[in-house]
C-alpha cells in the first residue's frame, strides 16, 4: 500500500469538517426527506439525502468546490481540466465559474443532452471523445500538456473524496442513530466519503455501496482483492455508475465499506419510478441504484434506520426509461 | 350576501389558527425551495412552498383533515362522500381512514389511473361518473341518500378554505416580506384560504389566482361580478383546475385576490417541464399554472419576493405532456 493510500484511509476527522467549512460556503444544505409509505412498506425507517436538489442536481458538486477551493492563486491563473461522463463535468464547470477560473471537460459523446447542454450554461469548454476509459485519460492528457492546465479526478482524489463526504456528515447531523447508509458506487468518490465520514462521525453505522449488475466491478474487485476493471463498454442504464475503483477508492472500500449489493436493469427502473410516484422527486438512474437494493429484497432493513445517499437528478426528460 | 358568504371573508384569524392545529397533527410542514437560477433568470426571489411533497401529494390532504377532523362520533359513523377530479378524492379517501371514517367517493371516469389507483389504496369505494359537473353532484346526492354519508365539498366549505390557507400561513412564517404569492385556481379553495391568510397574517401581500385561459371561469367572473360557468367540457392539461368558483370562494375573491392571471396550454406545459428539469422537483399541470405566470410573462416579477403555491405533484408518468 502507498503512502498516498494509507493516508486516505485515514483522511482525519480533521480533514473532513474543513473540507465542509470550504463545501457549505456553496452548496446547499439538502433537505431529508422521509416517506410513511415506503416506510410502513419495508417495515424501516428510511431517510433520504437529497442530494439531487444539491447545486447542478448532483452531489459532485460538493467534491468540485472543495478541490477547487483549494488551488492556488498560480494554479487557478492556468485553469482545470477533467474527465467526466456527466455530473462532475457540471460540477467542476460550476466550481470553476464560482471560482473564477477557466475550465476544459473531456466528455463521452454518448453523454445525455441535458448534461452537456448544462456544462456549456456553466461557460466550460467541451471535448468529446468515446466512451471508454483509456480515450478519456488520453483527452485529459493531451489537453493539460496544451494549457498547462490542473487535473482534478472525478473520484481518486483525497479532495474530492473528502467534499462528498459531507453529504453522509450532514445526514449524520440531521438523523442520529443510522444502523446502516446505501450510497451508488461508480468509482466510489462518494461511497468512500460516505464511509470515512460514517467511521469519525457515526462508527456504529455500516456502509453499502449499490452497484449495478451490468457494471459491477467495485463488487468483483471486492471479492479478488484487487481492483478490477469496469465492464467496457458498459450497459446499464445508470450512466454515472461506468468507471471502475481507483486506488484510494479501493483502499477506503476495503477498510470501511461493509459489502457491495448488486441490482438489476429492471429494479433500477421500477426503483426510480417508485421515488418519482411516491416522492415526487427527480432522482437519476445512478441514484435509484441505491434504493433499488432496498426494493428488490437484496439488502435486507426491517426494523432498521437507513439513509440513503440520493446522489443525483439528472435526466434527459425525452428519454425515460419506461417510454418506449 | 349571504350570512354564510359574509363570514367566509371574514374567516377570521383565530379560526385558521385552530385549523392549523388541526391540520399538523397529520399533515407535513412541506419545505420551501428555491432556485439561484431561477432568480437570476427573472431578477426576483421566487419561494416554491412544495405542497407536491404533501401528504397525498397535494395540498387538498390539508382541507381534507381539517373538514373530518371536525365532525362529530355521529357523522363519523355514516361515513363521507365527496365527489373531486382527484386529489381531493385522495385527501378525503387518506383523512377517512386516519380517522376510522368509510368515504365514497365519486370521480369522473376521465381521472388520471394515478389517481385512481391510490383512491383505491387508501380504502375509499370509488363511484364513477361523466367528467361534467352536474353529473357528478347527482351521484353524490344519490349516494348521500342511499348511504346517510355527510357530503365535504371539495371547495365551497368553510374548514375546507381554512384548511386549504394553511400552506400559505406556513409560507409566511418561513418567508416573510413576500409581495405577491401566487396560486393555482379551480374551484378556488386554495387561492381563498391564500387569500384569507395572507389578509390575517401578511397583509401587505398582493394574491394572483393563476387559471388556464382554456378554463378562465374565474377570470370571466371577476370580469363579470357574478359566478360564470366553467368552459364544459373543459379541455386544459391542468386537470385540477376543472370547477368554477362556488359562492364561498368568489366572495372570497372578491374581496381579498387581486387579480386572475390567465395562461396558455404550452406555457403551462413549459412552466412543468422546467421546474422538473431545473428544481428536480415532479409537479402536475394544475400545479405548473403558477410559475406559468412568471415564466410566460404574464405576471411582472422583477425585484419583488414572490410565493408560489405549488399545489401538487400526482401525474400519470405514462402519459406526460412533453411525449407524442
Amino acid at each position: 500500500m502507498t503512502t498516498a493510500v494509507a493516508e486516505a484511509t485515514l483522511l482525519s476527522r480533521e480533514e473532513i469538517e474543513q473540507a465542509h467549512e470550504r463545501v457549505r460556503a456553496y452548496a446547499h444544505r439538502t433537505p431529508v426527506m422521509t416517506s410513511s409509505t415506503f416506510d410502513e412498506r419495508f417495515g424501516a425507517k428510511l431517510f433520504f439525502k437529497c442530494e439531487n436538489f444539491q447545486k447542478i442536481g448532483a452531489f459532485k458538486f460538493r467534491g468540485g468546490i472543495n478541490a477547487l477551493s483549494q488551488l492556488s492563486a498560480e494554479e487557478l491563473a492556468r485553469g482545470v481540466v477533467t474527465f467526466s461522463s456527466g455530473n462532475h463535468a457540471q460540477a467542476i464547470s460550476l466550481a470553476a465559474k464560482l471560482l473564477g477560473t477557466r475550465a476544459w471537460i473531456v466528455m463521452p459523446r454518448t453523454s445525455p443532452k441535458v448534461k452537456v447542454a448544462a456544462v456549456r450554461d456553466y461557460g466550460a469548454e467541451i471535448v468529446f471523445c468515446e466512451p471508454e476509459i483509456e480515450s478519456r485519460e488520453k483527452a485529459a492528457a493531451e489537453l493539460i500538456e496544451q494549457t498547462g492546465a490542473v487535473l482534478v479526478h472525478a473520484f481518486n482524489d483525497r479532495r474530492i473524496i473528502a467534499g462528498q463526504g459531507t453529504a453522509a456528515k450532514e445526514l449524520f447531523e440531521d438523523v442520529p442513530g443510522l444502523d446502516l447508509v446505501v450510497a451508488p458506487t461508480g468509482g466510489g468518490g462518494l461511497v468512500s466519503g460516505t464511509a470515512l465520514c460514517a467511521h469519525h462521525f457515526s462508527p456504529s453505522t455500516r456502509v453499502i455501496a449499490a452497484e449495478p449488475a451490468l457494471a459491477d466491478d467495485a463488487y468483483r474487485s471486492m471479492e479478488a482483492g484487487s481492483i478490477q476493471p469496469a465492464v467496457s463498454p458498459p450497459q446499464t442504464i445508470a450512466d454515472g455508475l461506468l468507471t471502475q475503483l481507483g486506488d484510494l477508492t479501493f483502499a477506503v472500500f476495503r477498510r470501511h465499506v461493509d459489502r457491495v449489493v448488486l441490482v438489476e436493469e429492471d429494479e433500477i427502473v421500477a426503483a426510480m419510478r417508485l421515488v418519482w410516484e411516491r416522492m415526487k422527486m427527480i432522482i437519476e438512474p445512478s441514484a435509484a441504484v441505491a434504493f433499488a437494493t432496498i426494493l428488490s429484497g437484496k439488502l435486507e432493513v426491517r426494523g432498521l434506520r437507513v439513509g440513503i445517499i440520493v446522489s443525483g437528478g439528472n435526466v434527459d426528460l425525452d428519454a425515460l426509461p419506461w417510454m418506449v
